[in-house]
Formats: C-alpha cells, structure tokens, sequence
C-alpha cells in the first residue's frame, strides 16, 4: 500500500460489535484511512474459522460508530470478512484489521480464535491483515496503551509493501504504556491446554459437562510469543495460511518411496 | 506404536455419527486396534475448529456400530475429541482417525473442514492422528475403494514411530481401486473460494445472504495436493500445528530492527 489514496480498512472481531475492543480498534485506526466495520452482531469466541452453510446471513446497517459505515452480521467473523468483501466494499480492502480481543491469542490459540480466523480469512483472501487481542478479559479493561501500540503498527504494515498473504497475530500485555518493553517478532510457542471437563447433572439427573481446561506451556523458549508477554513485550507473530509440515513432507517422502 | 498391545484408536468426524462415511471408517480400521467412536450427533460440517464454551456438552452411549463403543456428543468435532480424552477413554489413543468426510478437504479447505480441526485437535494434544477425506459429496458414495487406502495408511502409520504432533491430511480420489494412481505426499495448494453470496428476500422484504462460492486454484505446482487428486492420486500433506510463517519472521526482524 505504497498509493497516495486513503486505504480501505476493513475493521473486524469475533467479541461482537458492541465489545468495547472493536471500539478501541476504530479510535485507533480511525486517522489512518477510510474506516467500514464489518463485525457479528453477537459474541463468537472459540469460534474459530467457522463458516455458516447450513442456514442464511442476516447484515444490518448500524450507527454504532461516529461517522463509521458499520454492518452487523447474524454470523461468524469468518462470514463477516466474506460478506464486507463481496456486499459492502465489493472490493478488498487495503488492510483488514481484527480485534481488539478481549483475551490473549497467542500460542496454540491462533487455531482456536474467532479473532484471528477473521484475519486469517483475509489473508486467505490476499488482503493484508493483522489480529490485535490484549491480554486482559474483562469488560472495563484499559485499551490506551494498546490504541498506541494498533496505531504504530498498522502505520508499519501500511508503509510497507506487504505480501499478498501477510498476516500477523499481535498480543498485547495488559500494563501501562510506560511498562510496555517493546515489539517483539516471535515464533507460536508449543503450549496447549490441558483439558478437565466439569461433569454436572441436570434437575433430571442426566449428565452434562462444561469445558474448562488449564493452560500448559511447555515451551521454554525466549523467541515465543509467550516468552514475550511474559516479559511485557508486544508480541508479534507471522501466521502463514500454508499448514503443510514441509520437514515432515521430505520424510514421508524418503520412508514411503519404493 | 511399536508397543505388542492392541493399539487404542479413536474415531471421530464431522458429518455426524450416523453418516455412511464414519462408518466406513470404522470398517476399515476395525481390525487394526481397539477402537473407540466419539462423533457430533448432527452434521457439523465447515466449523472449522470452533469449541463450545458457551453451553454445556452432552455425551450418549449408542449402539450404531456392531461391538464398538460409541458416544455422540451435541458439540463440534473438536468437542469430541476433548472429551473422549478426559471422559470418555481417561488416557490419550495411540491414534486418532477423522472422517471419511463426504467432500473434499484438500488445499485451503484443511483451515474449515471439521474433519480435519478434529485431526488437528488430537495431534495438539500429541495424538498422531490423520483425517480423511472422499472427493464425493454424495451420501450413496462408494466408499470401497477408500477403505482399502485407510486400511493401508492407517497400518504404515501405526508401524512407524509417529512423532507427538503427526498429522496428516489425506485426500482419496472418487474412481474404483484399480484406477487410484498410487499414494503421493504432497504439499496445500494455494487455492481458495471465490465468494459470492446469493442475495435474497424474505416474504417480509427483508434481505439474506446465502455463501455460495467458486473453487479457484491458482497454483500450477505438480507437488500439490490438488494436482494429485487431479491425477487420480491419493494425496497426503503433512500438517503442522506450528501456524508460524519462520521466513516472514526472518525479514520482519530484519525490517523493523532499530
């Protein structure tokens, strides 16, 4: 994006349009070009690259951001990216911002997130994209610092001439501007969690669960994402839409041949 | 698994545990170990890797298959196999097998396809583990042929010394066994849908979209998935779980240092 003309920029979020994150996404982003939020009408955590084929899609103009052209959508992030594309931008846009999450996204849960699946699909899609989550759950937690930190990087990433398929995953710790340490290009630590479903009965005596689950990290080292954070450190992560295991390739390809 | 003992094998999908599909799979691994079935009870097809933290699970024993324990579970295919780890067989299989999905899933399907999020999920949690897939989307499928390149598959797997993350993603063209070419590895296509969502009106007036779409393959390389199953071969990519784009990382470090 290397043109004198304003970037399109399409905003996005699994939180559903009304989070306060997508809210503080649209400040921050708001000066860097013409701004139109495409985002589900209702939360789609651990969504993950959902696609909705059984049943249609509702879109709806909003007024939910001063001077912002914003659509909500009845479906996942992923059907918000496909429909702004196809429906209301009828072109792709020069960047696709998604977020800000209300939780972190970094490690294994890349896979798991409603948030970086909208990204993901747009990079599919060959549009630029970048995945903001900050590392703080609740309702009322403090975007300032991490305004700052959306704003620097997309002016990055709009300065650059990024590849068809660029796509970064950025998780941002929750502490002051001032304790911020940096932005730190990392590699996906090896975490997961460890899975511990709570087993309940109903009124009726019948069983059900509830999925909870602790977060492991295995992974000691100190170019990951978790690394990172921990160390209050932005971290940033280029996610490829390529998933072969290309080491892994060669192998089979050794041990299977003849 | 190179252990005497009869290897424990899990079999899940995403088109629903009364499909013809899953119950091939099982025919075709039935002999090969002991075998447990944890399956969504309805189809769950393009959920890509979303989770159910909203609402709670339920797990029923069935009897659909001939002396094989089998659950089906209201939630997604990653659902399944969360649970059949931590309640339903309270260790991790020596294998997990996903499928036969009615469909493909080669090229950019591997991020929406359910059957292969199952794979994925089990191969996180250091489960080798393999997803299949017919390029037949129809429920009177011959699925002859594509047991036998299951069978197969599933023996080369469970003799090698499979490494904690090992998943593949395996394609089964739709011709008899005498025309299957043979079996390639191969890397994802850069391939993706051309979106376009079919714009109607409700008896109210009101609009809805439905996605509808083109598969579009741009990339001419003879080592794809794609261009196998054109050739009439069975392909087989090797998944990673690490969604890190290492080159990227490479140039970023050296673009955005000082």
């Amino acid at each position: 994006m290397k043109s004198k003309e304003k970037p399109i920029i399409l905003v996005t979020n699994d939180d559903g349009i009304t989070a306060p994150g997508i809210r503080n996404l649209v400040e921050a982003v708001r000066d860097l070009g013409h701004i139109v939020v495409v985002a589900p009408d209702k939360p789609q955590s651990g969504m993950g690259h959902a696609i909705t084929i059984g049943h249609p899609l509702r879109m709806n103009k909003m007024e939910v951001f001063a001077d912002i052209e914003a659509w909500q959508v009845s479906g996942t992030p992923v059907d918000c990216v496909k429909l702004a594309v196809d429906k209301v931008l009828h072109r792709k846009p020069d960047l696709c911002v998604s977020g800000i999450n209300h939780g972190a996204n970094h490690s294994i849960n890349v896979i798991y997130s409603g948030t970086m699946s909208a990204a993901m699909e747009a990079a599919i899609e060959g549009i630029p994209s970048i995945g903001f989550s900050l590392m703080d759950y609740s309702m009322e937690a403090d975007f300032a610092p991490a305004r700052e930190v959306v704003s620097k990087l997309v002016k990055q990433v709009l300065a650059m001439d990024a590849e068809k398929h660029f796509l970064l995953n950025v998780n941002i710790p929750s502490v002051s501007s001032e304790l911020i340490a940096g932005i730190k290009v990392c590699r996906q630590a090896y975490a997961k969690y460890e899975e511990d479903f709570d087993e309940r009965r109903d009124p009726h005596g019948r069983k059900y669960y509830w999925l909870t689950g602790e977060f492991v990290n295995s992974d000691k080292g100190k170019d990951t994402d978790v690394w990172a954070l921990q160390n209050n450190y932005v971290s940033v992560v280029p996610v490829s839409i390529d998933f072969t295991d290309h080491a892994m390739k060669t192998k089979l390809e050794q041990a299977w041949a003849g």
